[in-house]
């Protein structure tokens, strides 16, 4: 599993963080969770391409989240799409975007199936993810996603095997794609004689805006991942106050720190917070959380791609290129 | 006055052309004409900015042309602009818009007003340039904007300043200002005695999509500049059909040169054109213009600025960076 951030960025853009998005590639293929203004510009500089992109997830309506979706729909048609489309989120996601469709007269050559979020977890959604949702605390709706894996790989165990007198060859094969074999002695031997206890599905959490981390304690439990936003420092969300109901760095990490997730991932910065120099930098971010969170953390940059291994471990992939806005 | 290009390129993005906006600035500020998703993230690479921007005119409602309307609008709120800011398009502009924002939340901190294109010639909009449009043929209302200077400065002419006698000094600043003076020998000098000839007021006339130049032939009648859509070239026209109604290089190049136009600046080209290297590029659209045109072409290119000084020429200004998309 992979997460590749296509927007870093709170409220409006900055010359290196665009505003919300963020790739989820598995072997299924990739979805999109929130496409904000340049959303499909960024994509150009990525492997993934709005032909093959099999849904897309909106955490909430606020324009940084949701304003570059109907242009990544019109270049989808312009690149003569046809496979159906669908797109999650809250209400009104739909009538935003028959709105945009109608009074632009934009026509997709491809169908596009509007979820509500309550529907997210619906079987099928996605073959090889299941969907979850959960409701968040904003000004306006807002939810986080949750991907977990539907199946794992089954895992031959060597020492079962020669314990059962299995011999290598066919048998193993077999018994690897979960089929059950006889012996040449005339035993039976079931795959789950033979396998390793099977590992712990992947799980990733992607939240939209949020000023209350407690309310994904449930939705974290099996988590290997949570991405969520840290708008703020502590000192700055006390300037600002708690109208635009985002979180502190610390208030993140110290929610992930109690919740035990092992990776975190915090992003959706204030553009008052500069990449490097300046009276404000990701680095007051950054330190702040780790006051809190000793755990694998990240902080998202734009295009910046983030592996997810097996044994649920997350690490940055060299990056290809400069992130230029 | 100075055109700097916001994208040049026509129905979706590319690399390193955005799709269309282009900022028209003047000693009064600066327009822009037309705001394709991402025109936001294209400004913040000038130096123009949402905050002293005086007024957007939208050529036509297709997506390419509009997108970045509502997140050009959050962002100037968002650098708490409280001057009005005037919207000048065809319907249903207004409903598009306050459609957005009404299902993404989106408040302004500043009044918006929407003018229907055909009151874009209203006396006022602008204090400096008189504005007029003109319909066009394209699959939807489509428009080109013309602006004309208001006023062109006075300028003395020191011949007849000599013969009428008038000492060099304050005299002379006050006819320059417009104001009759008294010599000392008792003679009233009105400025029309001793100025030059007022030259011709600017005029910068800028297309929306179109497939019929010809159209244009009243506009650009006293023009120094046309912008206009070269979106191909004759032959892959002609492979296209004539569906999506627009121009190619050759067409405009003959109505430009027919009709006199001393600069042209073609722009909105379909992406299929590469900027050097490829098996069409944008050097295929500049052939087939010069074929036709012999005034001064220019391609336009994302960031490239345009001066046009007060003898109407039109030239690029050196670029001061490169247009990484």
């Amino acid at each position: 599993m992979e997460l590749q951030f296509l927007g870093t960025s709170s409220g409006t853009p900055t010359r290196t963080r665009n505003v919300a998005g963020l790739a989820l590639r598995t072997a299924g293929g990739w979805v999109l969770v929130d496409c904000g203004e340049g959303t499909q510009h960024r994509i150009l500089r990525t492997n993934h391409s709005p032909h093959d992109l099999r849904a897309i997830f909106i955490t909430h309506l606020h324009g940084d989240h949701c304003y570059g979706l109907p242009g990544l729909l019109a270049s989808a048609g312009l690149l003569n799409r046809t496979a159906p489309l669908a797109i999650v989120g809250p209400a009104p996601l739909e009538r935003y975007v028959r709105g945009v469709m109608e009074t632009t007269a934009l026509q997709l050559p491809y169908p596009v199936e509007f979820i509500d979020v309550e529907d997210a977890a619906r079987d099928g959604l996605l073959s090889d993810l299941a969907v979850s949702a959960t409701p968040l605390s904003h000004r306006i709706p807002s939810y986080a996603y949750g991907f977990t894996e539907k199946a794992v790989e089954r895992r031959l165990d060597a020492d079962r095997l020669a314990a059962a007198g299995v011999p290598r060859g066919p048998l193993w094969g077999a018994l690897q794609a979960g089929n059950e074999v006889t012996l040449p002695d005339g035993r039976a031997i079931r795959p789950a004689d033979v396998l390793q206890p099977p590992r712990r599905p992947r799980r990733i959490v992607i939240a939209g805006d949020n000023d209350t981390p407690a309310l994904l304690a449930d939705a974290v439990r099996d988590a290997h991942v949570l991405v969520h936003e840290a708008t703020y420092t502590e000192a700055i969300l006390a300037k600002v106050g708690p109208g635009p109901q985002h979180s502190s760095a610390l208030r993140v990490a110290r929610f992930a720190r109690e919740a035990a997730i092992p990776n975190l991932v915090l992003t959706h910065f204030s553009p008052r917070y500069q990449d490097t120099a300046g009276p404000l930098t990701l680095a007051d971010i950054e330190a702040e959380a780790r006051t809190e969170y000793t755990g694998n953390l990240f902080l998202a940059r734009d295009l910046a791609r983030h592996a997810l291994d097996r044994e649920g471990m997350l690490s940055e992939s060299p990056r290809s290129q400069a992130p230029g806005a």
